[in-house]
């Protein structure tokens, strides 16, 4: 009889209480504007924005999951060299393969864009969509980060899936603008993020229509098609969503267009916690971060998140 | 008092008999195949599909709206060019621009592919996106169908307003994949047929993100970025969508890729009108149809509609 005196008392009393939406983030600024643009947009008042316009956007290495000390589809693009390898004996003698395959870290750290484009070019092409999907798929359930000695997958930050999933809730649309691969990042998007494929804006490679066995198959081809970095995330987000963002998420100098293309909210995570993971500052070698973007976070009022102060948690258990 | 009970008994009668989703299609065998299709993907059996799987594409000119005898973009850019002709007097003798100035229709009906990409450049480009959609918006609150002397807005075919007004109640996404230009369709789309911009996939020219006077602006470029066209189309739905979708609704061999790209329903929008619009048959000098598109139609098993026998309404009065 207590007992469901209690119950009924809890059951009561609990919707008083406002629960927090976003428990992994300490009480500070970064927090407190967060929860006050959505109050702000949602409820009546001259700050509202009507559902339709809503639309939120999140790049992905660096700000939903862990990008170093190298980004999942790159190890995930050198490994696929080595499997290809024994068809290509040409490789041992050819740049930038012979580098991948000798592991000279050193040269595989200085690669350039073209050399990048290359690799992406043959291990990332010549299988049907599906087919790199199910490569994809198969690669992140073995695949362990050196340092978590866990699948990337369990890597994204839990206080960014919360405001991905407080920001739903709240009747935003939450997209991925990733300068990192639409096709890769569209094998496990809904599955970690909640984000379904066709909110999954990134760099594409093309594809080929075509009858095969009569029946109609995409076919990747070793093609850029669009580079969706930089300039290339607003020009990105016009083209798939055809409005402007009203609140933006990034982390390095690749989302800065992005930001400034926000209407509304910005957001910059810094990666300031060597303890818990990478502290890429003004000053590092690592990351794409800059004292610049910093000063242009500053000056334009972006929320600048610490991740040493404002997460208490970084991944989830 | 009998008043009353007449409503209550109206009240409980009326959802036993079902209010009929498509008014404005006669009975026959596709308007019965059509809603069997509804039916059984969103009722549970064997033909379910869950809802984030629920993608419907269309095409917009002659399968959405009136297509003959000119596109309505045509017919903007072509009136673009005579606005814009003060500022480039070399177009006197210049083609394709010399035609459209002297209004020569037979060498207008044969501009090449290359000519209209010419067109399209120079009427196209050359400002913000957001002037553009000033610049068609105004248009289209002007200009007049020649036959039907009504704003081309109004020239969306009932029956299939009605189709993607079912759909979306079902649970289904609606998406306009067309041929013509994704940012032209976007000024009206969601007016006209309930469609937002981020699901208007359609032929794209390329666009410049700067910041001019200190505020970011995407800017249209001449130069054409994707072509969503044939093959372009699933390519294209492949890279907005990421999924096939399961009904394709079109009307000419520029939608052929798309409805076969459907895993589902497949519809093909057969003008054979006349009288009430246009007939273009396999054999008529008008319109992207042909006696290949028919017998792929019938062999695959695709609805074919005949706007004569199968649409009782046309247009919205």
């Amino acid at each position: 009889m207590i007992k469901s005196f209690y119950l009924i008392f809890i059951a009561i009393l609990c919707p008083l209480h406002a629960i927090d939406p976003l428990p992994s983030w300490n009480e500070g600024i970064a927090k407190q504007k967060l929860l006050e643009f959505v109050k702000m947009t949602t409820e009546e008042g001259s700050g509202f924005i009507p559902p339709e316009e809503r639309i939120a956007t999140f790049d992905q290495d660096g700000t939903l999951w862990v990008e170093q000390p190298f980004y999942a589809q790159g190890t995930f693009a050198l490994e696929r060299i080595h499997a290809l390898a024994s068809q290509h004996p040409e490789w041992k003698h050819q740049a930038p393969f012979q580098a991948i395959l000798e592991r000279d870290q050193e040269a595989i750290k200085n690669f350039t864009e073209q050399d990048i484009g290359k690799i992406l070019a043959v291990s990332h092409s010549g299988m049907s969509i599906k087919e790199y999907h199910q490569l994809v798929h198969d690669w992140l359930k073995e695949a362990l980060h050196p340092r978590f000695k866990r699948p990337y997958t369990e890597l994204a930050y839990q206080p960014m899936l919360e405001v991905l999933k407080f920001l739903r809730e709240k009747g935003f649309k939450t997209y991925i603008v990733t300068g990192g691969g639409q096709e890769f990042v569209r094998t496990y998007g809904d599955q970690v993020y909640g984000i379904p494929t066709e909110h999954i804006i990134g760099t594409a490679g093309k594809v080929r229509y075509e009858i095969v066995n009569d029946q109609p198959v995409l076919t990747k081809i070793p093609d850029v098609f669009f580079i969706d970095d930089k300039q290339g995330k607003p020009e990105g987000i016009n083209l798939f969503i055809g409005k402007r963002p009203v609140a933006a998420f990034g982390n390095s100098i690749g989302d800065q267009q992005m930001l400034e293309w926000s209407k509304g909210l910005a957001l910059l995570v810094h990666h300031d916690d060597a303890e818990r993971e990478y502290a890429y500052d003004e000053d590092s070698k690592i990351g794409r971060f800059s004292a610049e973007l910093m000063r242009q976070a500053r000056a334009k009022g972006w929320i600048v998140v610490s991740m040493k102060q404002d997460w208490n948690t970084l991944f989830a258990p």
